[in-house]
């Protein structure tokens, strides 16, 4: 029987010639990741274990970016806590305040993820790498210990779902439309435990950044993983950042699916999700005009270059709205650097959005732009859950930069096409 | 009986021709301030009053700058109930998260304070405007209740210390330094409920930011209220910002002083305030090489353009050492835009400082920057006391930029002139 990417990628971690779907497996691992709120749990869990020595100093990150510049002292001693065992295990790649960016915008553009690798992370959000060719996927704090003692971790051989795309993106479209329509379709259990494998003519015209934004939300479908395959772009993308050889595996013709969908990106419109999940969609039009009190551009999902770009383009010369407070929070330093050079920063901050250093903050109601009782945010980031951004009665819209930046100007849910 | 500049000011707000220390007057207010956690509760006492109108919605400002963007749920409904007040209200000067900065720096800036007014605020650090040439000084909030709705203050009209400024700066020698050192020699109580007035020929060396940062520490020896007399540089600055007429008032010859320091500029040194009285201070070369885990460069006392500009002269070209954690907070958005222009922000991330929009946030403990148990922190914020930065075994040394800037680049306190 074919594989899939992911399978084949699976297959050759766990040292076989083939796997199938449901197998468990025990994986080489190539990096484990963890953050400042996942790696305090995970160092007492390695710790109580009577782990004394980690694997491989040189395939250990460790990004402290969830609620840094610390918020209170509950995260300062977190921070602490990793900063101290990074040090005693002479990890090698240690991200601190002032280093660091966004984790999953970090690992790529640091090199530490590379096409083939076979990569977990004590966050959610891990499959991210899937845009690069890489399996990757999000753990507990505990496969996080043992990961890091151990370099292995047990498997479930991932099904597939195929999700073909067709054409091409039209203006103030982006991956993020992409993801979330496909979150639309299948919901946001649709993928549960299997992989979404990216294929069809359409992939070669999304950029990084969209394949980036696809495959962070993969995780909002349920699914374990979100793959595309290796292309030119993802070439350009890892030359002069990964220096050791890595593999690009390709679906085998005979490759299984338990399902495809299809997505024509020609005729796909700005789309959001409304509260409280992913999966409940709406062409932006159809929720235009609807109240909002805070706009938030950056994250994990949409931090990006890109993503910063495609704001500035709408906010440039604009105010933001009297009645809206609009953070952006470039996603690393490296992309503040680049966004500050192109002039991106200047628009935003004579606009009228504050800019922050990188943090994951806003996101998980961490800190850098919380809600209050009743506020609404259009927000670029992953998850629209009860509370998610602040007060249990306070709402969150997921959209594109694009989505997000027009409705900044306009002072409620705007198409960025008008 | 001849008066002092703080005598004068308050003699014309109460109407009448001259005023003695320790007479209670009723002043009329020019402007009154609140942020984000006083004016909520100075909110819930004028409507517990049963006041329903503010005196002039053109003499209130209300900048939210502490915890902003929003740390948490708590710090969002407080700016919730700001930001629906001023709307009531019709608030001419509100200042949102993105248009705001770190109010004290903000409110200089956009020509709310100039000289010969009467400033009252609920924060203590209100006293910075003095360095226009106002009265200006911190009240509670339930003044600022009163303050709202009359627009009318009782105060105990001050005596004063002279203190005497003889010749100039040195490089790496600034305002700060200047006032550590006065507080280190008459300790923090030792201008109790009085005015600190300046004068003599080293007044005119001192830039308008170094009087910013010396008027806005007065408060930290006790003082009422730190006043410079209006010159040139004060002229400059007010030209462009300040439409409407204002007055500068001068000592008379015969102003009766309690006490006369004399400060010899030439030989200042960089001066820090070591744990945890603003009054311990040090020469820097007494305590240099002390670890430290993290600098802190911004705040109302030092978030102005020269002291980013001090800093970066320091940083640039240069890396933070590995042990530290160096948070750079330009104190408003103007000064955001100015330090970007100028290629100070540039600086700044490539050397690894984490940039954040303008907030108080470290330097009360707030967020963006709160310290672990045990460690050390070189700050130019203006406050060392047991825990105001985060855990009570955390230490904070207060310093200049150029201080806190070389001792980022050292990982330790270090001297900026070598």
């Amino acid at each position: 029987m074919g594989m899939t990417m992911t399978q084949k990628i699976l297959a050759k971690a766990a040292g076989l010639s083939s796997v199938q779907p449901g197998q468990l497996i025990e994986a080489r691992l190539n990096l484990v990741l963890g953050n400042d709120i996942t790696t305090p749990v995970a160092i007492t869990e390695f710790e109580k274990a009577g782990f004394t020595q980690v694997f491989d100093k040189d395939r250990i990150a460790i990004v402290l970016d969830h609620y840094t510049p610390c918020k209170d002292i509950k995260s300062a001693q977190l921070c602490k806590q990793a900063r101290e065992f990074a040090h005693k295990h002479s990890i090698t790649h240690f991200y601190d305040v002032g280093q660091v960016g966004v984790e999953h915008a970090l690992i790529p553009e640091k090199g530490l993820a590379a096409p083939g690798e076979v990569i977990v992370g004590a966050d959610s959000h891990t499959c991210t790498y899937g845009a690069l060719g890489a399996f990757s996927t999000g753990i507990g704090s505990t496969d996080m210990a043992a990961g890091m003692a151990t370099g292995l971790l047990w498997l479930k051989v991932p099904s597939a779902i195929k999700v073909t795309l067709k054409g091409k993106l039209q203006p103030c479209v982006s991956g993020k439309d992409v993801i979330l329509h496909l979150i639309g379709e299948i919901g946001v259990d649709g993928a549960l435990y299997q992989s979404l494998e990216f294929a069809g003519e359409g992939v070669s015209s999304l950029s990084m950044d969209d394949r980036f934004t696809i495959s962070n939300m993969a995780i909002e479908a349920g699914g374990k993983n979100g793959i595309f395959p290796v292309d030119e772009k993802t070439m350009e993308y890892i030359n002069g950042r990964v220096g050791r050889p890595c593999e690009a595996f390709e679906a085998d013709p005979d490759a299984v699916y338990t399902r495809e969908v299809v997505i024509d990106l020609d005729k796909l419109e700005p789309t959001v999700s409304m509260p409280h999940l992913p999966e409940n969609t709406k062409v932006v039009s159809e929720v235009a005009g609807l109240h909002i009190d805070q706009v938030v551009i950056g994250s994990c999902t949409n931090g990006r270059i890109q993503d910063l770009r495609e704001a500035a383009a709408i906010l440039k010369g604009k105010k933001v709205a009297e009645n809206v407070r609009c953070i952006v929070i470039p996603a690393t330093q490296e992309i503040t650097l680049q966004a500050m050079k192109e002039g991106l920063l200047e628009i935003f901050i004579a606009s009228g959005c504050a800019v922050s250093a990188p943090t994951c903050g806003p996101c998980l109601g961490g800190h850098m732009g919380v809600m209050a009782e009743g506020e609404r945010c259009v927000s670029t980031t992953n998850r629209n859950f009860v509370g998610r951004m602040g007060h249990v009665q306070s709402e969150v819209i997921l959209a594109s930069p694009a989505v997000a930046a027009a409705s900044a100007v306009a002072g409620c849910v705007a198409d960025p096409r008008i």
